[in-house]
């Protein structure tokens, strides 16, 4: 078993249905910016779910961040753009999940 | 905005309770294994929960399934070997959530 010596931070989204179109949007982008704001936090991805099998419990987005090691996490978590950008964007979902994990894969 | 031209597959799970711990790494063992059996799965990557924000609602596990594209996870989804996987996996769950998406980053 191998460690990618990283870790990621998942966030499962389902915005409220008063959320426009456009500012979910300005949401996602604000969420991509920290990239180039917050230094621990080294890369961003995200989608809307495609998924066929009806198990995604009404989730409709997935992002992903990406940190070299916890410390790195636990410093953007504290980060003072992070947490007013986070009281932006939680208030505008009807749910959410967020979990982190360290991926390892099997050599 | 630009497409890494893939599918993730995201699987967070919650073990049940009376599943050992050796039962839960077999399991993972036969998930990793898919990638030699089932041509379309390019990467798998699991890791344990290690969030302390406390937004992981009792999820335990994350597991991510990489495909090239739609095509290759639809045909994942019904091979006979990820069917007859699946039928061993999630009966072993309290509770999960399967989303898929198609990751894009901003440049």
């Amino acid at each position: 078993m191998e460690s990618l010596g990283v870790v990621k931070h998942i966030l499962l989204a389902k915005f409220k249905a008063d959320i426009t179109p456009e500012r979910t949007e300005d949401l996602i982008k604000g969420y991509a910016n920290l990239v180039t704001l917050v230094e621990p936090l080294k890369s961003f991805q995200w989608g809307e779910d495609v998924s066929v099998e009806n198990q995604q419990q009404g989730f409709t987005h997935v992002f992903e961040c990406t940190f070299d090691n916890i410390e790195g996490r636990d410093a953007y978590l504290a980060h003072p753009t992070h947490v007013e950008f986070a009281n932006q964007i939680l208030p505008a979902m009807d749910k959410f999940i967020i979990i982190d994990y360290k991926p390892m894969r099997f050599i």
